[in-house]
């Protein structure tokens, strides 16, 4: 929780623009090549973990990641519930700031919360990220076709 | 809901193993690089289909995406509680399987599903899936320090 | 969907004022006690529809709730996180408006169709809604014996 | 978490047959009237524990109703998607095990939970689950209007 969650220091000195985030986003985020390669660092941290923590050389009480592997798969998914009411009602915060940057902040802070938390489950399944995204990107090639097809009827 | 439902006929045709996903994977999943690509790829597609919308260009009768965007918000975030639902669900059916093969690419589907509406859902509040990788990657490094801190104690 | 849903045409007709609600209850709301009862009649009316499915006396096309139980265990399920997700939109939408009538109405409907997607889960499952209101009563002793005794330490 | 969580002492005691509930059932449960009249004293509860938090009289270390108003809003909103995604992995594990007495009383148990963190978010917002009884009673009548009109049609 205190690693990832909204009420962490490190939420304090973040803060960007929604109206030129170009200007003030982070090397990594104008870069997507570097950035995108961020996903799959953290899922092999999160495996890394996993890995430890089947090992027995990590300890719950120390690590977040740990703790949430040592509780299994429904701890694991009572969090994507939980992180989904989330990312709603931020979202809905931002809506009535008039999408205020401190709003837009937690209202990405809550989907990466809810991404990292799939990350851990997929772990927690043997799967990737990577699967997620190839998944997506398959459905992008069926989906331009459907959608070409739809338009001639 | 046809283009990226789990009862769109796609999903017929897709199987993977979990006992060793790397041979039948596609080559955009063996290849990270070029997988990571397609986050920014559908997010350009989504962005695009919403400037479409917004300039009266689209039917939401025919697209899905633009018929999400004609909804608004609400409708919108709903979807992420849903899919959240779904994920939760064939995450059961996929541990009750023993990580059947057709559970799991169920299970991948509605991760697919929950971040497709997610990318939607960032559109809507003209943000993009790289600033919540930006979030992701910043955190990677303020938690790495943080647990490195964390075991010192 | 238009039985129960937000947008069906029964909400329009009806406010109630959050400022002095007794004074425009419905008299089953001020009389509890014949008020209470309506869960019991609303799952048997539940219970019924799922016997008639089941019997194949009744269609899908036209009542929602056989629609439902066609469609099974997730079909039902996913309603219930979906109604989550609209029950926390509009607490949101009613404390940005501070309060105010329809969005109080309109929050207490989301409750409302969350707790009946309940029912027909519990009458899928075998279950009644007062399984669930014999649980409360017996955590209301323990915890009241409970927090007495948590007092104490 | 104490007092109404699934993993609190009081659900090892606490068994019930989904074959034959009424020989097991407590007599509250048995009595539907005296069982419903439950609810109204468990939102009394809750409102009294709001009051005395209100004037200071209640201390959020020691009771779980009184901490959860000290968070506010989102703390308590966010328990209900929580709870929905608990609620549906219950269902699931009731399924799975052919509706095993114990996998049906932790079903019970997680609505028990959801209905009873939608009466803290109701009190929350001044308002009371007998609303949303009434709203329920007011559609049972409108859909039976409704769906007798559906059928002519």
């Amino acid at each position: 929780m205190a690693l990832f969650g909204k009420n962490s220091l490190e939420f304090k000195t973040f803060t960007y623009s929604n109206i030129d985030r170009n200007l003030i986003m982070t090397t990594q985020a104008k870069d997507p090549s570097s950035n995108m390669d961020a996903i799959k660092r953290l899922a092999d941290v999160v495996d890394a973990r996993r890995a430890d923590f089947l090992a027995g050389k990590s300890d719950p009480d120390i690590s977040y990641i740990a703790k949430l592997f040592s509780k299994g798969d429904d701890a694991i998914l009572k969090k994507i519930g939980e992180e989904a009411a989330e990312t709603v009602m931020a979202a809905k915060d931002s809506r009535f700031s008039n999408l205020a940057p401190a709003m837009q902040t937690k209202f990405v802070g809550e989907i990466a919360d809810l991404w990292f938390h799939c990350f851990v489950a997929l772990s927690q399944f043997n799967l990737r990220p990577e699967d997620v995204i190839a998944e997506l990107e398959r459905r992008e090639g069926v989906s331009g076709i459907a959608e070409k097809a739809a338009r001639k009827n």
